[in-house]
């Protein structure tokens, strides 16, 4: 019990009163994670492109069939998508994908928010259609808003911390972001930022929309139309993305969504998760899975600051948690199927 | 109050009692459409692929912007799909689309299936992905069960009657199917039946998935899914294209749901619905939107014959209907909503 005071599963004290909760992950693409050295969500930089696609395969249907692969990052660490997956078992909950713009069809069924991936924002606009994309979201959230009132909506963009960033920091925030490698390439994000960030500052862009339009990604745009459209409570379930997701729709003058995410993303000394929350007014609940006490190395890891965090992976523990399963129960279910992958 | 005895709005005295109602849409294409004279449902046989496309577009923003056309049929009668949007206005739901398979990408947010348009079934399998596009409908029939307890579900498939009739037909059913034109095109219907039937019928085929593949169209194969999959009260908005759903889930020993669609329908002296709902087992309810009284010419017309029903018009009604609004009410907004397009 002592040992439960000083490290509770879940911090934040959520009152999250749902009866009808859904758990949505929204899948997109930008062309940054083909640039060598940003992305860890990929064995090669432009296999990247194709996580969110196997791990959507993954979450639903518990197997990848569509590629020979296993659900293990280059480090050999189960997937956050495995972590998802394995919530979804426990908690029988069937998860629903949204498409915000990605490069390779998806080989589940799906919402289409009729996107496209990304482009790299130092080359023109990143995304073209944000606009629409952004009243496409609305009317995604409106959907949800019949279907529940519970929404835990989580993400898979891999490069997407680098679009964050950029985001972030021309809404005006001091904002450092996290990463999926245990080594935060934060010099290369940095650069990246400054060449994207050039027009934005010159013609000082303010507008939420024209800053998701000239550097953000498809991701950012649907959801923060789902935060605009939705009439539920609403939890986004993911690191700095996510902030980056809530400082547009604060900007929007929208309701600002809670955010779940893991104690990794929040202990990450690379970004300022909690200060960045803390200007936006958001409130934050973090999981801690307690990895390092299970008895599995690739899962350990996660402490010692590899993936952290992806496709809803925290927001999916959460929702567990907030269901009533115990930690014990989420532990034992998350240990017992990254160990039938590996 | 006599009259309203005499002629009653909704026939089949409905027991639904769903709290959370969710009106979707899905939306297929069949190449048989684009036969010379299948399908009233657009300007040309090659448009008739477009009619889904703008139908949706028309349901949802209350207007068509992807193509300069207004919402009327070729003969000038309201599109169904206005009166659709008509009952989307009044009782303020979000429909929400599903493409099973279309030839040409859709401008609204929507569920994707991720099937493809149907081939003739003359010239090989009209279907080949038609198990994966059942067991696709099971995962969207599951998500929709979190998402409501009550699931009217329409569809707009240009030239489906006619592959309703070889689904039915092959599955030893003696249907007659309805036509969108006044003058239904029996003949034609049947000649194609015949052709594309005969592989069927000489190697005795009868499971009801490969008949969908063989003959039936992306709809019945994603529409029967969802009815396998889905756990509440699924009434299925249509004519004889949504029995020959209900024949394909009897056939796989699922539980067999309501029907709603408009009394032209059930007028149609060319269609036997009242006999195949029997035979199957089907609760049929009837709406008679008492479209003669309204002073417009176009919907008058629907009593005459033409267009019938499509688009999930029919159920939309019926759902306003249970939700509690009143026949003038649906039908001031109905007349309203259509004299806005013409």
């Amino acid at each position: 019990m002592v040992l439960r005071i000083l490290m509770p599963f879940l911090t934040g004290s959520p009152r999250v009163t749902g009866k009808r909760p859904l758990f949505c992950i929204i899948l997109g693409n930008t062309m940054i994670s083909t640039v060598a050295g940003i992305s860890g969500a990929g064995p090669t930089p432009e296999k990247t492109l194709l996580t969110p696609n196997l791990d959507a395969e993954l979450v639903m249907n518990g197997r990848i069939t569509s590629m020979p692969i296993k659900p293990n990052t280059p480090t050999g660490c189960p997937t956050p998508a495995s972590i998802t997956r394995a919530m979804m078992e426990l908690t029988g909950i069937t998860p629903i994908f949204i498409n915000a713009g990605l490069k390779n069809p998806l080989a589940v069924p799906h919402i289409d928010a009729i996107g496209q991936a990304a482009n790299d924002p130092r080359s023109g606009d990143a995304v073209p259609s944000a606009r629409q994309l952004v009243s496409h979201g609305k009317i995604i959230g409106k959907m949800l808003s019949q279907a529940g009132d519970l929404l835990v909506l989580g993400e898979c963009v891999p490069g997407g911390t680098t679009t964050a960033l950029c985001v972030l920091r021309a809404l005006g925030y001091p904002a450092t972001v996290s990463s999926s490698y245990a080594q935060n390439p934060v010099s290369q994000k940095e650069a990246i930022c400054r060449e994207a960030l050039r027009g934005i500052l010159s013609e000082k862009v303010t507008d939420p929309e024209e800053i998701i339009k000239r550097v953000g990604d498809p991701m950012i745009a649907v959801a923060a139309g789902i935060g605009l459209g939705y009439t539920g409570t609403l939890v986004l379930a993911g690191g700095t993305q996510m902030l980056a997701v809530c400082a547009v729709i604060k900007g929007m003058n929208g309701r600002i969504p809670s955010v779940s995410t893991t104690v990794f993303v929040r202990d990450d000394s690379s970004a300022n998760v909690q200060e960045l929350a803390a200007m936006l007014g958001v409130s934050m609940y973090y999981v801690d899975p307690g990895f390092g006490k299970l008895g599995h190395e690739g899962l350990a890891r996660y402490c010692h600051g590899e993936v952290k965090e992806g496709t809803g992976a925290g927001g999916a523990m959460f929702l567990a948690a907030v269901m009533g399963y115990s930690p014990e129960e989420i532990q034992k279910k998350i240990f017992e199927t990254v160990s039938g992958y590996s």
